[in-house]
């Protein structure tokens, strides 16, 4: 039995894209935010005894996002829906998966909770950073997925843009695997940057093992946010002999301005998926999706 | 045992208040809001083994509100806390008690359910308007107490403006209740205004019982939202003669240019209380608040 | 002697590419927000006797983004600029261009006024859609050119989608033009659809001389606000028979979730520019914008 | 003659007030903004050949209150206005008073030069902070009055407040005159706070001249913004031995949660006037408006 496919006001586009892929029509909802700023929610279709597959994504306003969430699922759940699967693009609040000072509030662990005491079944996230905890699993009594998106940004490159003599480098260790997966797909080596103290007040930033001079290079990395990372690596690459240098990324969060001082650094292109709807989003995450749905 | 008092980022200045009238230290916090739209929440003291009042209003941005309730009272358990009493001083979703129509979310549940799954173990509401259900115990499984401001709005009232040949009008008949506990405190008359059909094109909308001309007149009621009630209410009234008058509510939410409309329509002054924090919340809800911590 | 390319913070991303594309540094600026509202511009580079090509855009903020206008190029003349040529890639407030009601304010005349008294030599908008005015040089005293972006929508098409049995539509007769245009690229016929009064009480609303079924249809127009043109278009096409249809435009403006609507509504693709930025953006304004540089 | 009072979206409660005072009505206008950001303006009177006085204070979104202002004056005059004098009780943008470092936006002559430019015939502030700019008729060329609502503060005190053993400080040199006009209204002593580096690396700050132990403080200055120079005061005079400390000031702009810091600091309450709407106005500001009206 094929499931319903629902997207939250985060992820409506995305929705009717994994629903279009399944050969579905995606489900009627209706969603309105009054002037005192309460949600309206309305699902439009009989759900139930039937399998629901949720999409919300959680980028700028989480908490309004994720609110919404607790209000469709809980709805879901009471209109008689079967099982929820819900399908969070970009998961935010991860960061925050320990109390590092007393008294703080571990914001990870009460997002996974209210996620499960709402009512849903099973919960799929995509090319979620976890950082502190190793799997899913640790935070979510559910079952859980990180499926990735990683493949696709990898077979976009490669039927669009015309790179010879390219190289995959990864901002960090954290992002090895990511340049891993992508340059095996681009059939292309990879490396990582690697910071070694040359004397107590000296630092250098190189690639670690690779000479990149005169080479393409392709960086990857998971979320680029106020693009710190990705700026800092673009000047290192340049000063190694970088040529043209492309960003690629899975969560296009860019905030403060990052995408003008990506360019301005030296990116020729910026390249996202739509797990965060933005003008650098050309690579769809619903095929990504609509394996695991 | 005197109980520690805490406000989130909605009632800082009410739970400082609430804490001096209790001669109490208001426990320290801290609050942040990151690029990226996620909140941070650290308690910055001993909660073990205490009691503690939360004080979180939802005006405005209500799901913001609402997530960092959530956040803050899952710390406050997690870290030992031996009872926590949410103190919600302006409740939002509470219109939405019901399905009116077929699939939508009865959010007031959702969010009754919310707070009590991250752990609240009683909860207090100011002059919420209760719609179709009769009692907070019909929502809440928890205990649960409705306070009122009203005798302190008539207080002021008394105490700062000089009006004679007053009488108190509620707009209808759901606020009747609150002009017959201000007029008590006044020690004069109420009446409401009544709705009557006189052929099927005509309704006739006038006060029920009492003659107002000549009369100053103070309008009671419980929240002014668009101002809609009370422009109506105001061109009743000096179509039937008032002299001055004034507004009074519990809750100032004034969205969409609500008080210039009121000024405009003919009010002389608008007077709310510290529910919500706005430039006529003269009147303050901590007497009531400190009554029941 | 080459301009200078400064792209304001509506279109900086856009300034990088239209300087790539004239072989120039796009200069670079510093722009902020302080926590009170106010904004700090600033300049860095020597821009004294320098011909200066400004691009800012208007949507979403439009008021902000004017006022920041106005700063840089006040800036920039007081700099000792000799040029300043104003880009505005989505010109807002042009539908305003009378007094419709006694006491208006006819906005699109107080913007133009003001763009011309802060020192701009010449302006160039994208696609303005003129209402009322028949030639942009009737609002603007200073050299003034509205170029256009339709035929690299069409171009896109062209090269990316795989469309026979094509015809392109616009929704009505200020479109034909576009229509006309984009069909002239594409090598196809090109209709509008037209509202008839068949009696009192009924209008039918069909394509003007064409028979579009088991066609493919590219609905095409100059802005996507609200959808609802877009919307009505679609249901039309899709009760006349059309088979895939993709909407393209120059300004994605898509407010108020037009683009889940255009979806549900039967659209396989929404393609517009980068006149502002948005998840639909895929073709780029800097190529028609270079051709005036 | 009397003028017509108009108060833009900013100040339209301001505006009923100050007509009130002068037994005026006030002008009926017409606000909207459209989903787009685009805003709506119309003024709902016979201006021609009239005297308008327009409020428009600068809070929070100055840019948008800004064009909103340019959009009625320059409507005022094209309606045929004789005479338009706009009245700013709290102007933005005054710190950026000069180039400070080369390319900077002098953003306080852009303003002013607008202001001018749309047909202001005279402009009347409030308590604006001049700091590099001696007179107000440097900046513009228009006639210009900056006036006061201290002595309004003062008297709010005196008859609100029952503070004995009352001294009133400033923060600053710069504050000195505030708190000579503010003390002279209270028949009572007056100091500020001075700064003394008694060592290379150590620095005092402590009242000028007098003892403030056992003493009740009122604090003054014109400004409340993040809240950092109230709160230092705070901290020294709670070192000097100060009893309870009250908080005064013209303009409560209380960014970044100021208002709750202020009070954890030791603050017993703070006021401020209606040229900014907040929960601390309590002070009117229209008796200052109306002297020069």
């Amino acid at each position: 039995m094929k499931p319903l496919i629902i997207g939250g006001t985060s992820a409506q586009v995305l929705a009717h894209k994994v629903a279009r892929e399944l050969k579905l029509e995606s489900t009627k909802t209706e969603f309105k935010k009054f002037p005192d700023g309460e949600k309206y929610v309305r699902i439009l279709a009989d759900v139930e005894g039937k399998e629901v597959v949720f999409i919300q994504s959680m980028y700028k306003t989480p908490d309004e996002y994720l609110f919404e969430y607790f209000l469709v699922v809980d709805t879901l759940k009471d209109l008689g829906a079967k099982k929820v699967a819900g399908v969070i693009p970009y998961f935010s609040y991860s960061r925050q998966d320990d109390r590092f000072k007393p008294g703080e509030a571990i914001s990870f662990k009460t997002v996974a909770k209210l996620i499960e005491n709402v009512g849903t079944d099973e919960i799929i996230t995509i090319d979620l950073h976890l950082h502190r905890v190793e799997v899913l699993s640790r935070v979510f009594k559910i079952p859980s997925k990180n499926i990735t998106v990683m493949p696709f940004l990898a077979r976009y490159v490669k039927e669009n843009l015309n790179l010879e003599d390219l190289i995959v480098i990864g901002p960090d260790e954290e992002a090895e695997k990511w340049a891993k997966t992508v340059a095996e797909e681009l059939k292309t080596d990879f490396d990582i940057l690697e910071k070694e103290r040359i004397s107590p007040t000296e630092v250098v930033i190189q690639p670690k093992k690779l000479n990149i001079r005169g080479l393409n290079v392709l960086i990857i990395d998971d979320i680029i946010s106020t693009g710190g990372t990705i700026i800092k690596t673009i000047e290192v690459l340049k000063k190694e002999g970088a040529q043209r240098i492309i960003v690629v990324c899975a969560h296009p969060l860019l905030i403060n301005n990052a995408l003008p001082k990506i360019y301005d650094a030296g990116a020729e292109m910026v390249i996202g998926t739509d797990t965060i709807p933005s003008q650098v989003s050309v690579v769809g995450s619903a095929p990504a999706i609509t394996k695991v749905c």
